[in-house]
């Protein structure tokens, strides 16, 4: 039996061949054969554990042996929205590293300040993969297109609780960590979306568009945060404050 | 007035000329000429509010107007070693990273699953350093040379606890987040040292070798991290719990 390997397969239940990718890193590169095992992730919860029926150059075909329920690992869902820096490496880098800790959807927004006004979802959906294969995630966090800022904050609905992360001293702040432990999730849900600037922040105006539409003004604690890194911290403190 | 630059100068209050390669930055690319204000940072607690009093191409002579005490934000001091990627570029980001979050010294390991045995600790220096600035750091970390894990063990003192994070189930493990949130900082010091090992995480000699010489067993919660994630989160939950 070789090592175990894991791809990922939307829809694996109903489906029974691997997608065109995965398929040619199986018989190309891991030279899979009939017979061998291996474990299918359709991010909604459920690995399978499978075996080749047929394997070409270009195809592999599985039958599934065992299903396997994945246990979720935090209450609720965290969002991040987050205004894209100029350099993508760095928006990248915390789509994978985000994706590791632990959150469930991931929005760009278009604003003021903003250095990037487009974005390719489908680099970051490959990295997000990528990484949801590697650390073993049982969801597959939702990628959505890059939107203008006042359209998403009139457009988000969550079942819980919107925050909005900004340096503006004028504008009372609480701790964004201390916010959401403490926060009475029995009454809110346990969702957090959370919005986090470009690196010359929001303007004052959105701020407070956002304030006026129910997003709570937060701060990230007291260090001096590149745009990217108070991304994964806002996902990495949401995630230490939901998790079961 | 130009826009406030910011140098990092060690001894900045007994020298009085840039850095050799801050001072080709202050006179070629920023062009600074006498009378210009700039801020120096001794990475030591220290800002300086200074003036340039000579710039030529390859000198920037300065005086010291004023002296601003930098404020602690987190008590105690949070050191973190860890075994380095093969992939250098890993190790760099997560240096940039736990610089600009906080933390007080970074180490190398040598462990017996190391896949990367020697390491460039100028160029983690030199990262350290640009995240200092950018993000206005009071005190620079230490970096130290690579060690070998069993050397490392056997010298390592602080004032509080020392911690190691480790993936196997058969030794009972602590949730790393609780245990420093919890311990009782009057008793044992706030100083907090965390071990980070390989890819294919330290041997089990290695953890018992690190209980045996008064390092605590934990981990750092359900997430299959890679290693540079797995550091850059244990300096954000000793970020959390000790900051001020």
């Amino acid at each position: 039996m070789k090592e175990a390997r894991y791809f990922y397969v939307p829809n694996a239940a109903v489906e029974t061949a691997l997608p065109a990718e995965e398929a040619v890193h199986a018989t190309r590169v891991l030279r899979l054969k009939e017979g061998d095992e291996l474990f299918l992730m359709d991010g909604e919860g459920y690995f399978y554990q499978a075996e080749v029926t047929l394997a070409t150059a270009k195809k592999c075909l599985y039958a599934i042996r065992q299903t396997l329920k994945q246990e979720t690992c935090w209450r609720g869902k965290i969002h991040l929205a987050i205004a894209p820096t100029k350099d993508m490496g760095r928006m990248e880098w915390m789509a994978e590293k985000a994706t590791e800790i632990g959150f469930d959807e991931i929005s760009f927004l278009d604003c003021k300040f903003s250095e990037r006004k487009t974005l390719r979802t489908d680099r970051i959906e490959k990295i997000i993969i990528s990484a949801v294969k590697q650390s073993r995630k049982g969801w597959k966090p939702t990628v959505n297109e890059m939107s203008p800022f006042h359209y998403f904050i009139e457009n988000c609905s969550n079942q819980g609780r919107k925050y909005i992360c900004h340096c503006y001293p004028e504008i009372a702040r609480a701790d964004f960590f201390t916010a959401i432990s403490n926060d009475e999730s029995s009454l809110s849900g346990d969702d957090i979306t959370v919005l986090v600037g470009p690196e010359g922040d929001f303007s004052i105006d959105e701020v407070r568009y956002a304030l006026a539409h129910g997003f709570e003004s937060v701060t990230l604690g007291n260090s001096r945060l590149r745009t990217e890194t108070a991304g994964l911290s806002a996902v990495m403190m949401s995630q230490l404050a939901r998790r079961v």
